[in-house]
C-alpha cells in the first residue's frame, strides 16, 4: 500500500488501567514524529467524543505533561463503555472524513477491538481508506492470542502486595479472611494472590477462580480444614466465581432479595461468603471480608515498572505498524521470549478479529484442583509483576 | 533512682499497622544496647502469650532478620485484643518475676496503654520494681497528647494514593462513587483524602467524618448538588459516620434484618449508601461502593517514610527512658517542631494516664461543614505522608 496521508484520532475505552495512559502517550509521540501523521487528535470519552466531535489536540501538549500523564492511572482521555451500533459507525466514519483523520487507535479490551472490527467493515464498504488500530488494554488479562496484556502486570502487583500485607494481619490476628478480587470471567487476577505466599503456613490457603465450579458446601468444608490446621484461613476469591449452573453465587444464592446485584464496587459476594462461614462453622468464629474493589486498577504509585514500559511500546508498536501499510487493520501483541529468569517481550502485529469478542481463561496448567494455583503459574507471572517486598519474620527461638 | 537490672520483654496489642515492626525492632536494638538490660524477650500474642509463657528470645535474632522484619507490615510478635483481669494481671507478674523481666513494652493503643497502668498499679501495690511502658501504634491518630500516632502518616498514605486513583477512576467513567475509610470514632483517616483533590474538580467532592452526626437526608441532597455540578461525584466517609442519636448509621437503618453489624471487613455500610442514592436519586445512576479494608492498616510495599523513622525512634526512645530510671511508667509521644515546610519531631515521655481510656477526635480546625475537610489540615498531613505521586492532566486543546 501506498503512504496514507492525514490525522490521527486517539480514544480510550472501557476499564480504566494504572498504565493506559503509557499506551495514550506511546501513540503520541510516535504519531508526532511520523511523516504520514499531521494533527494528532484525542476522542473525549472515546467513541462518545467522536460521535459528539468533542476532539482536542494531543499534539500541542508539553513533553512534560505528556510524561505526567503518563504516570497517571485511568484514562486522561477519559472513558466510555459503549458498542456502537451500525448508523453510529456510519456517522462516525462521516466524522473521520471531515476531520481527515485516517488513523485511528482505539486503547482497550476485546469490546474495543470490536468496535475497531465493525468501523473497519464500514470502511471497506464505503471505500473510505483509514488505519483502525486497537491498542490492548485490560486488568483482566482475558485476552487471545497475547502472552498477556497491558495493565494486568501492575494490578496483578497490587493484588499480591494487598494479599501479602493480609496475610501478616491474618497471622497477627488470627481468623477467617476473604478478599475478593476482580475478574468477572478469568482468574488471572485472582491467581497473582499466590505471589503472596512465601512461607509454608503463608496464605493465602484457598484461592478460587471463575474456571472452576464453585460449590458453597466445600467451600466450608475447604475453610474448615484450612482454620483446625492453620488456626487461621485467608481466602483469595474471583468477583465471577459461580456454580455449576453457570449462575454467580451471589445472584444463585440471593435472586429474591437483591435481584440485579453488580460484581464490582460492591462488598456483597464477600459479606455473603462471611455469612455462610458463620453460619455453618460457628457464628464466635471471627470472619471479615474485603473487596479490593477499584483500587486494584486505579489505585496511584503501585505500578509494574515492566507493565508501565511495555504499555508504552505497545502504543507506539501499533503507530508504527499502521504507517507502514502493511495492514489496514490490526491489534499489537505481546509474545514472551527467553525464560522466568531471562524474560523479553516482542511486539507484533495481529488481526483484529483474533482479540475481539471471545475472551480467554487462565490456563488449565496454572489451576491446581478446585482451590488452588499451580506454582507454575509464577514463572508466568513474576516478571510481568517486577520488584515484590519481601516480608521477614522472626525465627521465634526460644528463651533460656 | 537506681539502676534496675533484669530482662525486657515486648509485646504488640491491637490492630496492625505497615510500621507497627519498625517500633519492636527500635525497642530491640536499643534495649541490647542497653546495660542495665541481659535478655531480650518477646510475648507471642501480647499479653496471651505472657499468660501462657509463649515467650520467644529476640536477641538472638540476625541484624539482618530484624531488618527485614521492620519492613515488613503488622506485627511480627502476632497480635491480641484483650483487656486483662485484675487477676490475670497478677499472674503476669508473677511470671515476670519468674522470669526477671523487669522492663516490659507495650506497643498498642489507648487499650494497650490501658492494661500498662492497671500492671502498673499492682506492681505498685505488691513492691514489684518493674518498668512499665507503653509505646504508641495506631493507625486511626487518636491518642491524646501526641501531635500524632506512628502507623497514622502510612495509613493515610494509603487512603490518599487510593483516593487519588479513585478520583481519575471516576473522571474517566463518570458515576458517583463511595469510599469507607475505617476510623470508628475519629476522622484523622477519613480525613487524608483531602490529599488526592489537585485540580478543583477533583474529587472527594464530598468528606464524612464521625465528628460531625451525619443525616442520610443531607447526604443524598449533597451527592446530587456535587452531581449535577461536576456530572461526576466521589464521597470519602468514616466508617464511623453516626445520625444525631450516636446510633452508627448502618444499624440504625438496618437493625431488624442485621443486627450487631461490625464496622470493618465488611462491605454493608457502603452498599447501604449506594442503595439509598439509587433509592432517592434514581436507579438508573451509575453508584459504586469500595470498602477500603484492612488494606489501609496492612498493604505491603505502601509506607510513609517518616512514619517508618518516626516508629522506629519512638521504639528506641521508650527504652532509653526506661532505663534511665527517671519515672517507673510512662509512654513516648511525638511532638512537631517547624512549620509546614521545615517539619521535624522530637519525641518526649509522658504520663500513662494521659494516653490510656480516652481518644482524641479530629481537630475543629481542621473540619469545614458538615461535608468536607478544611485545607488547614493539609499542612498538618503532609508532612507525616511524605511524598506522593502527582497526578497529571491533558489540557484538552481545542483542534484546529
Amino acid at each position: 500500500m501506498s503512504t496514507l496521508r492525514g490525522n490521527a484520532l486517539i480514544g480510550q475505552s472501557g476499564g480504566p488501567t494504572t498504565v493506559i495512559n503509557q499506551s495514550l502517550v506511546g501513540i503520541v509521540e510516535e504519531a508526532l514524529g511520523a511523516e504520514a501523521i499531521q494533527g494528532v487528535y484525542g476522542a473525549v470519552h472515546g467513541i462518545q467524543g467522536v460521535l459528539t466531535e468533542n476532539l482536542i489536540d494531543l499534539g500541542k501538549e508539553s513533553k512534560e505533561t505528556l510524561e505526567s500523564v503518563a504516570r497517571t492511572p485511568c484514562a486522561a482521555l477519559r472513558s466510555i463503555r459503549k458498542k456502537p451500533t451500525r448508523e453510529e459507525c456510519q456517522r462516525m466514519l462521516g466524522i473521520f472524513q471531515k476531520h481527515d483523520i485516517r488513523y485511528f487507535f482505539y486503547i482497550g479490551g476485546n469490546d474495543s477491538a470490536e468496535t475497531a472490527h465493525i468501523l473497519n467493515e464500514l470502511a471497506v464498504e464505503e471505500k473510505f481508506d483509514v488505519r483502525l488500530f486497537h491498542v490492548p488494554k485490560t486488568i483482566d488479562n482475558d485476552l487471545r492470542v497475547t502472552d498477556h496484556c497491558p495493565g494486568y502486570g501492575s494490578a496483578a502487583k497490587f493484588v499480591a502486595q494487598a494479599l501479602m500485607g493480609d496475610n501478616q494481619d491474618n497471622r497477627s490476628l488470627p481468623g477467617i479472611k476473604i478478599d475478593i478480587i476482580m475478574g468477572r470471567h478469568a482468574g488471572w487476577l485472582t491467581a497473582a494472590s499466590l505471589l503472596a505466599r512465601k512461607y509454608e503456613d503463608d496464605g493465602p490457603h484457598l484461592i478460587y477462580v471463575p474456571e472452576r465450579d464453585f460449590s458453597l458446601e466445600e467451600f466450608v468444608g475447604d475453610v474448615d480444614r484450612v482454620y483446625k490446621q492453620h488456626g487461621r484461613c485467608l481466602i483469595a476469591a474471583s468477583e465471577g466465581i459461580h456454580g455449576a449452573d453457570g449462575k454467580p453465587i451471589l445472584q444463585s444464592k440471593e435472586t429474591d432479595s437483591h435481584g440485579n446485584v453488580q460484581l464490582s464496587g460492591s462488598g456483597a459476594l464477600g459479606d455473603m461468603l462471611a455469612a455462610e462461614i458463620k453460619a455453618q462453622l460457628g457464628s464466635g468464629l471471627r470472619v471479615r471480608a474485603d473487596t479490593l474493589g477499584y483500587m486494584q486498577r486505579s489505585f496511584a504509585g503501585v505500578v509494574s515498572e515492566v507493565d508501565a514500559a511495555e504499555a508504552r511500546e505497545v502504543g507506539r508498536t501499533a503507530v508504527r505498524v499502521a504507517v507502514s501499510g502493511d495492514r489496514p487493520h490490526g491489534s499489537i501483541v505481546i509474545q514472551r521470549e527467553g525464560g522466568a529468569g531471562d524474560y523479553r517481550a516482542s511486539f507484533v502485529p495481529t488481526e483484529l478479529k483474533n482479540v475481539a469478542r471471545e475472551t480467554r481463561d487462565l490456563d488449565e496448567a496454572y489451576i491446581s484442583g478446585t482451590n488452588d494455583v499451580s506454582p507454575a503459574f509464577l514463572d508466568y507471572v513474576r516478571p510481568l509483576v517486577g520488584s515484590m517486598p519481601d516480608p521477614g519474620r522472626l525465627s521465634d527461638f526460644p528463651i533460656g
